[in-house]
């Protein structure tokens, strides 16, 4: 259950309800979520959380405790406060899919509703769509990264808190993750738990074959042994002299774990001795401060690593933690609308993205155009929400990670392989035109 | 209201949990938590996160839904999940009151329970003291860049998640903040809340004067007018001629907003504007991508800016969004225990930080040591819990935001003014010779 609240908002957002109440601004807004620019390290991003953001909008409302805060707090005035206790979402949303792949400056959602509604919606829609979308664009750098193996969220203990550690788990899973070790991503989301055993628990023993045997004869299913405590190699000894012990009560080693030193040459050392007890089915298991580029050394040196668990890196998206996204007003009460501030003007109107694609179906490029302009290609925007509603047949999370495996297969064959390479996005004839119009017609009365 | 759902770690802590209940380790373990290692760009962190994790601990328990869903599940053992029901934290726990400032391999918290209590914290323990610590740390890093300023938290968008930006809305107060945009925090920890206006509100008026002169009448408290939606300078002309009419009216300008462009030279031309007309009082408050660096920039050269809206670089702690933090068994049933994985050999045993000062009273040095070690210095870890109960008089938020401002005094200059520096931290003889004994017993019958 995410916190529910509509008190976890700036507090501009009421203010300006408030002078959008006493004025009678009420007529239908258009809001756009967009990325200004990539981070540097980032060819592609990939749209998720878009499940839990309308799930947000769905369910808006003030409750009676917070409107009861809201009165003590001295910060409003009592009739607007009185008008707060019906407020719902009414609004519209379209969207790209959770799994989408895109590109700078292309809506990835936009809402449609009265002024007030889409406003207050802003800071929480944007804090659950940016996040999720963080880290499924860092969890499919390692997908592609690391083809065929078993990737797995390790990142709870340093995600910033407790929504990020569970919604990370979601994001990678999203993205072609495996599974995760928390275990209420599980509960919440059904996605595959997955789980070792800690340092602590070899140490808490005086030697490591107790330690390992004890663990095994409780916790047979799925069973991943630890290695690293004290010396790699000598833990791996370790289990080759217990397996034959174990399979004789029909106990079978799944894995063992390295999560220390060069993990390749460790890996090929353990391999070594697990292979020379005539082990070959037990697996190896990495991790260990791991990011994409370090996946990517390994695989291309042919570490044999079956799996990977993966923390720090994806859970706070270590080399790109924010984006620079923004939901903007576009249109209001049937007018464009347009910010001009210096490196940061937004293109005014309702738009839509229409993809293209190459004749072995890798994205060709894409088009930002207005809503109503004729424009070849896929349009990658669709309902979410019609009148404060989810829409029926909304994707399921088993939906979008395949959504977003197709997606990662259409990319540019640089954009897979992590280099540099850029998807070219045109903004339409029509859009041009507007801004210029709109340009123009600043109204004059509105200068020095 | 923070996540509360034991489900909330890492598998293997259950897994661990079951294997020590089969048998029967529940004798007293001794963990500690520390930094292996400061970022590069970090000369010393800030403790934070203290009370939520006490409350955590004081808190600890299954629901009969998460048991029964524990049940469902069938990754564990009716008899362990029926032990389970009664499970509560009764240890102990000591660390440095919030707001200390720390380095590196320092233990910042030890908790000492028996075994299973110990292990199932760690996952939730240290996700709840990493992020508020890395979010301290950078914001105090805010606070020496611009003494007498008002810092405000804007971050809530961008922050990874709900309980992330509302903790680290607490955390950068804590450190030195002013107050908070989160409204949240205003309920829940009594931060002072911010607010301006957003540009959509300028966008969604036909005229920018309109705009302000609206907000203005309908929220008139703590006044500031945001003036970059189309030209920063042509917005502080609008503002220079509805001031005196506001007046008229009683209604005080408090402050204007920058948000775009180059801050401190639209800083400066905008004084101006306000200034010729009569306008000293009118309070500059800017915003947009700011972090220290920048801070020191604009400080250093005189910018006239009053007050600063922080957003991504605080709650995502862009430049260093993770610490190599580690919760280690260091004791198990009176034994001393060491992890020795290559690049993460902890030291051995309970211990205590000692700091000293020099005669002005800046920190000179911290020497870690065994608890019962005679060491000089001021010992800095104090008793938080015991018995599972949190110790009367822990500080409240205030205090540690006194405490903190005490310990930023207490910095040598060169970090004060974030310069390279650093502070000797001395591992004590007798945690030299416990280490060295241990690993001369390493049992031999552990080897291969």
């Amino acid at each position: 259950m995410l916190q529910q609240s509509l008190l976890l908002t700036d507090l501009y957002e009421l203010s300006m309800l408030e002078a959008y109440a006493a004025h009678g601004m009420a007529e239908t807004a258009v809001f756009e979520l967009f990325v200004r620019k990539l981070p540097a390290t980032r060819g592609f991003l990939m749209a998720a959380g878009l499940e839990q953001a309308t799930q947000f909008l769905e369910s808006m409302r003030f409750t009676p405790d917070e409107l009861a805060w809201l009165r003590t707090s001295g910060m409003f005035s009592p009739v607007f406060l009185d008008g707060l206790a019906d407020f719902r979402f009414t609004g519209d949303v379209d969207a790209m899919p959770e799994g989408t792949v895109f590109f700078a400056g292309e809506p990835v959602l936009r809402v449609t509703a009265p002024l007030p509604q889409a406003q207050l919606a802003e800071s929480r829609l944007i804090n659950l769509m940016h996040f999720q979308t963080i880290v499924a664009s860092k969890a499919a750098r390692m997908v592609l990264a690391a083809p065929g193996k078993q990737l797995v969220d390790f990142g709870l203990r340093r995600a910033h808190g407790a929504e990020a550690g569970l919604l990370a788990a979601r994001a990678s899973y999203l993205a072609g993750f495996a599974g995760t070790a928390t275990l209420l991503a599980n509960r919440d989301f059904g996605i595959p738990a997955v789980g070792t055993m800690a340092h602590a628990f070899v140490q808490a023993h005086d030697d490591e074959a107790t330690a390992f045997e004890r663990f095994a004869r409780v916790r047979p299913q799925a069973l991943t042994l630890l290695i690293d405590t004290y010396d790699t190699e000598r833990g791996a000894a370790i289990v080759a002299r217990l397996a034959p012990r174990l399979a004789a009560d029909g106990i079978t080693i799944g894995a063992v774990r390295l999560d220390s030193g060069d993990l390749g040459a460790h890996a090929r050392a353990v391999r070594g001795i697990l292979d020379a007890a005539g082990l070959p089915a037990i697996r190896i298991f990495a991790s260990g401060g791991l990011d994409e580029q370090q996946l990517l050394t390994l695989c291309r040196n042919g570490a044999p690593i079956d799996g990977f668990g993966i923390g720090t890196s994806l859970t706070t998206i270590s080399d790109a933690p924010a984006l620079d996204c923004a939901y903007k007003l576009q249109e209001y009460a049937g007018r464009p609308r347009r910010k001009r501030s210096e490196g940061k003007a937004t293109w005014p109107g309702r738009k839509q993205v229409y993809r293209r694609y190459t004749q072995d179906g890798r994205i060709a490029g894409d088009t930002i155009a207005l809503i109503d302009e004729p424009v070849d290609g896929e349009p990658l925007l669709r309902p979410a929400m019609r009148n404060g509603r989810r829409v029926d047949g909304l994707p399921t999370l088993a939906e979008a990670r395949t959504h977003a495996a197709a997606a990662l297969a259409q990319l540019p064959e640089a954009l897979r392989r992590l280099e540099p390479g850029v998807v070219p996005v045109a903004i339409s004839h029509a859009i041009r035109q507007l801004t210029t119009a709109m340009d123009r017609a600043m109204a004059p009365d509105d200068g020095p």
